[in-house]
């Protein structure tokens, strides 16, 4: 199987990205087309890869063309034809890879694979997916930020989706649950409660309603929101872990006997930074294309690059796209394509 | 001042409110009017405080009926018209006491509270304001659960009154945002949308849109959001520090070495939870009542009370509602009534 990287998207330019593939290459006997400026990655493949055991599996596709970070989606998929992340997509269209990979400008990636892939059929809306680390396995929300006005049929169509995705964590059945202030029917703004008419008649194990406690608590597989909710879940998420590490390093560094205490207790600090750290968990796919496409954090490091790959690969072997269809045959009341 | 306590609210019983309110008189020269079961009341008084040094301060308003934690906030204000919540705003009407604190049913106590006292003019919907611990100084979000579905309107006044009760932590001219998914003009739902014009034509200290993660790093003072999104940001913040926290405790037990680590390390966590420690922020005020009421986490300990009547203290002192009558005076595009 072939992967496509956008070897350009990222805060921390191509030496991070192809750290990160040559992770993945040496794990797997995947393949890679990383795109982009072919002597910027030549240069790093001299350095990080100087034996050459990996590049019998990498191929380069050149392209100088990047979209940048602050650019609005729209202009750039419309102006920037030929940049790296067009072209990665552009690979997954046609069929010369079986997936496009981004750490790049979250929006034109969503949008270039909208405009290459197109969409599943009867899907209204493709969306981003998150899986968050919990006490027991990731749970997975979608939408975390493509759609930030939603009605029910799209959030019954994120719990098709993000069911069918779930089985890259290995999760049967999966628990789906509405993201809502209070756990009865009943409670909740409006689109939550049209959309627990939906879902309690779909084949889906809908459990009903999940405050936003739930998230970490590991009792739920799925939880469906609107991307504005999701959005604001994952940064609040975010903040609150950087403002505590903050507060805790300010903390230690005020005593050495807090800080040999720090020393000590440190492999458990390490242990949990592992469990909870976004780069285990690689990027968040795209659903609903046709096709498969990944997103990374723009701050990606090489373990999260590489994981990101193996998503991917996941999504492609377990054939997430066929399972989604098959679940909206199942539910008809699912398929029905709503602007 | 005289303030009525709610003694029948909350998840631990009148011991724990009682202690809590006994902490306030002696910081205080407060009055209170403990509203509930007499003999129960009297019981906990003679165990908590049996040298009567506060008690010349302290009445009792006898009642037996109160509202449970899951009942229908609508159906049990109309029901339990003598209950311990109910009674306690009603002090507040006949003005023999300055303001109501409940750690009771939230959504009864919000209930009681309009019932009793009614908005301020021109308030189309009040709300729950919440004090979040910062980097810097504490930020209130508002509103926090009260009103799901919202309209621009709304989060303007929202703006207003918490811009008002900034006062209570010294905060001048506080920096207003809101709360969306991305900074620049533009970014987020409709509802953003809408709210960025009326904010950026006021009076108030507009700074634009904040993102989830800028919460908690002090950099804003006021947060609007709908109650929706707001009560998410809430739970979904205490239910990571609590799989985090579980997450920890499981590691530390695990070693030997990590535990002394941890016990040298202590005072640090100590010093974090109490800066992070809901507790330490009191009771989250309902404001646009034509009154003062402060609504206690269930779960709140005696000092979470203590210092909700301090809270409420405050906002009585400082006059609260003659600010946001005042701003609304300032703002005519604010002082529209919209349902």
């Amino acid at each position: 199987m072939r992967i496509a990287l956008d070897a350009m998207g990222g805060d921390h330019g191509p030496e991070e990205l192809i750290t990160g593939a040559i992770l993945a290459l040496e794990e797997t006997d995947l393949e890679l087309t990383l795109v982009g400026d072919e002597s910027a990655i030549g240069a790093c493949l001299e350095t990080l890869n100087p034996a050459g055991s990996v590049s019998k599996r990498m191929q380069v596709l050149h392209t100088t063309e990047v979209v940048e970070m602050g650019e609005s989606p729209v202009d750039a998929i419309r102006k920037k034809k030929n940049s790296s992340v067009m072209l990665a997509f552009d690979l997954a269209k046609k069929g010369e890879a079986a997936a496009a990979v981004s750490a790049g400008n979250s929006g034109a990636t969503l949008a270039a694979g909208i405009r290459k892939l197109g969409r599943i059929k009867n899907i209204s809306r493709p969306g981003i997916a998150n899986a968050f680390p919990t006490l027991k396995k990731p749970v997975i929300m979608m939408d975390v930020g493509a759609n930030v006005d939603c009605r029910p049929q799209h959030l019954f169509q994120f719990a098709v989706m993000a069911s069918a995705f779930a089985g890259v964590y290995n999760i049967k059945s999966p628990r789906v649950g509405i993201l809502s202030i209070g756990e009865e029917a009943g409670k909740g703004n409006q689109l939550v409660k049209e959309t627990w008419d939906l879902l309690s008649e779909s084949s889906l194990n809908f459990i009903g309603n999940v405050e936003g406690r739930d998230i970490y608590m590991g009792d739920v597989d799925v939880i469906v929101c609107d991307g504005f909710v999701g959005n604001i879940s994952l940064k609040v998420s975010e903040g609150l872990v950087e403002a505590a590490t903050q507060m805790f390093r300010e903390g230690i560094m005020s005593s050495t006997i807090a800080k040999l205490g720090y020393l000590l207790a440190r492999p458990v600090f390490k242990k949990i930074k592992k469990r909870v750290d976004y780069a285990e968990y690689g990027g968040a796919p795209l659903l609903g294309l046709n096709g498969t496409g990944i997103i990374c954090h723009g701050k990606s490091n090489s373990v999260a690059i590489k994981n990101a790959i193996l998503v991917a690969q996941q999504v492609v072997e377990i054939e997430v796209n066929n399972k989604i269809i098959a679940s909206l045959a199942e539910n008809t009341a699912a398929s029905q394509v709503v602007s």
